[in-house]
């Protein structure tokens, strides 16, 4: 059976990494099933030594990397319907990839780390904080008193997948691809942390996003979610 | 014989358009060979009453958007390599193809609105200058006196692009796609019209432009240039 290690947060059922959140939607893709195991920021444990997850324990054998993992799902598991479409289609899902690690998720830190510091355990929060507000580039606090400032730079940051969904229900065509999964990693940890909302009813983007929530019977739309 | 209507500078020999580049390197891609023919802002005289370049003419049917007739070549000529590689390939080079509209081009375009000011012919300058000021939100003449303030924010837009060249040739893989060509059109433009130079020696998007300049026996490496 496969093991997929995954961040958890104080309330273990809480399950908010935008990278775990890539494999667990890249395994459902698949068809395939995991047993999900809660890891804490700074904790050891984890298999073959790795020090963050996602980790995919698979038949003996333990990845980590996200997209390591979907790379050994897809080419592993050649019968369920692809991730990528292809060559060119991993390809260019690599540059989407890059832009959600760089672009995206870096424009939502801000709304997303003051929830997200509520999920860490005591004994880990220094070590998180400090990690965090280095990217920030400000205390979390601040962070969290600004949020109204940091909202347009997030709105500024979604333009380019505005336009690529105003045409299209998903990233990857009329079905979802990793590409899907790994924008959508970072809205739904913002969901599962407790953070803002940041979009808005009328936008593109939002009804992409209920379409991925409703997506393997609403498997991420019922998974746990902090309060607010 | 296929027809490109594309964008000429006061000397007609110099093709800068982003969009027009994007074509004529989608055409060198499918081994097809079309007479360009160099048109002016706000000239008339574009078939089918098209406002904007590119239009392709192929067999009696004029074609406008880039994104359209790109997809035409494909659907036209499928003995040609692809250029998207599939329905997944062609669904992600859509997210590519809107980043570059909407992110990558609006950094670049106060390093490069000077240089495309002086290629415009008078009588169709103001027109340009409303247009790209409205843009800019500011005069052209501030963007050129402010070239060093701007570099920054171009080189932060460059951020994607560079995570994910550092690990492939091109953003199509071991072969250039339409997306390649689509980030490159951005690049030509800044090198046709006489534009600075935005990127350092060592910088993996370099080596990849030096890459797209030699495809197609230097179809891009030759062609002219406005003086700086």
């Amino acid at each position: 059976m496969m093991k997929l290690y995954e961040l958890a947060g104080r309330d273990d059922a809480v399950r908010f990494s935008p990278y775990c959140w890539r494999i667990r939607m890249a395994l459902a893709h698949k068809g395939l099933w995991a047993e999900t195991i809660g890891w804490h920021f700074g904790e050891p444990g984890l298999p073959n030594g790795y020090k963050q997850v996602p980790v995919l324990v698979d038949d003996g054998e333990a990845i980590g990397d996200s997209t390591a993992i979907a790379l050994h799902l897809e080419d592993s598991y050649q019968n369920g319907p692809s991730l990528f479409g292809g060559e060119v289609g991993l390809a260019h899902a690599r540059f989407i990839v890059a832009w959600v690690d760089n672009v995206l998720q870096p424009a939502l830190l801000p709304l997303v780390a003051p929830a997200v510091l509520k999920q860490v355990k005591s004994s880990a929060e220094a070590q998180f904080r400090a990690a965090r507000e280095k990217r920030l580039g400000m205390s979390i606090e601040a962070a969290a008193q600004e949020q109204e400032m940091h909202l347009p730079a997030a709105q500024a940051a979604l333009v380019p997948l505005r336009a690529a969904l105003a045409g299209a229900d998903f990233l990857g065509g009329d079905e979802p691809t990793y590409a899907d999964y790994a924008v959508f990693g970072a809205f739904q940890w913002a969901r599962c942390a407790g953070g803002p909302e940041m979009l808005a009813e009328d936008d593109p983007v939002y009804a992409w996003r209920e379409r991925m929530l409703d997506l393997f019977d609403g498997l991420a739309r019922e998974a746990e979610t902090a309060p607010n």
